[in-house]
């Protein structure tokens, strides 16, 4: 599991995954569907604890967000390997689904998910650009600060 | 259409599924796409009316909002049926978008919907088990407290 | 490009599709996975500008809501054209998310999103017709009314 040109880039750019967290309900936090795969929305757990909570704009500043973007999309690519093996097996991520809790009148969500984005790219490279739908949201589950969910297209086997 | 494992189950259960609401606006209420179906965005109509509006959190309590997400649930499972013909040919419901139409502060929005969830997995079984994202959103069509869509893998026929 | 049934509608309908917009942040604006297609959430961007910002029923009025779900949803058939050549290999489209940027006890989003979802009919006949989930949400990225992504199923070729 540990082999790979993506195993490689994440030891290139310091990153040891995080393991897949479990779901916060009666789900599942990951499912193939055919081909693809999706996961369940990730929340920036760290360590099996939230690394923020609240709004971003009042509570959460925007370099916390970006970090809570960050975590949330490596607990989405722990996710991706639990269900596929291998990362090299991903073909393409093909959505991010990304919600901000945000304070009243703000409207950077671009830029808090931006961080989310580009790590995805830095890992996976062109295979890891992505659509992407940014929305801010009223209220969170647990308060979290973000919520990021991927979609992506696995090589055949 | 009355036969079936899922059908048996739904009996067992003492479910008798609605018949598949209208969609509520100028677009079909379920859809199949390549080996796939997904449903439009369902509300908690029974009988042709919302079982109940408003906010979760201060206007609905934590019970009405559960007993709106199973509406809507069975309201969904009613379109698939509607879509393929027998729930026995749903192979996989691989996700559950579930949006709560949340006072602020409320954070709950997992206990709602997991009443949704649950329902799903006890009439599906291992073929309900789905991801999942929550959100809390700000206003909601028809002042509904619930949203849910499901999307699913059909059996090849 | 200009040739087939859709680019005729288009004609008929006297609607010249925008050039397709650049995403705003660091993702691509839409995708091919496997035979489907799924734009990221476009903004109702005209000549590089949105034509409107604010919350629907306060600061933007029900009217030219409906012209930017419009002017979302021609950008989002602008991307699909970009992405798969011909309009006329867009098989199906089968769904519209929609997201209304709207005020506190606003709840027509439906009537906002049937603007978007009427055109495409109008634009692609039967296989224009589409599920759809309707959001109230808090806020918008750079603050716009609407925000509007699409799925599709291609043609094989």
């Amino acid at each position: 599991m540990a082999s790979g040109t993506v195993e490689q880039r994440l030891r290139e750019l310091g990153i040891s995954l995080p393991p897949a967290p479990a779901a916060v309900g009666s789900y599942v936090p990951v499912l193939r569907f055919g081909p693809f795969v999706v996961t369940s929305g990730q929340l920036p757990f760290r360590d099996g604890k939230l690394i923020a909570t609240g709004r971003v704009g009042n509570e959460v500043d925007m370099e916390t967000a970006q970090e809570a973007a960050r975590c949330c999309v490596l607990n989405a690519v722990a996710q991706l390997r639990a269900a596929v093996g291998e990362l090299d097996r991903i073909k393409q991520i093909f959505r991010l689904d990304g919600y901000v809790h945000a304070a009243p009148g703000f409207h950077d969500h671009p830029v808090v998910l931006n961080a989310a984005s580009e790590l995805l790219t830095a890992i996976f490279g062109e295979r890891g650009k992505h659509t992407r739908v940014a929305l801010g949201v009223h209220d969170m589950p647990l308060n979290a600060p973000v919520q990021i969910a991927l979609w992506a297209e696995v090589e055949p086997s």
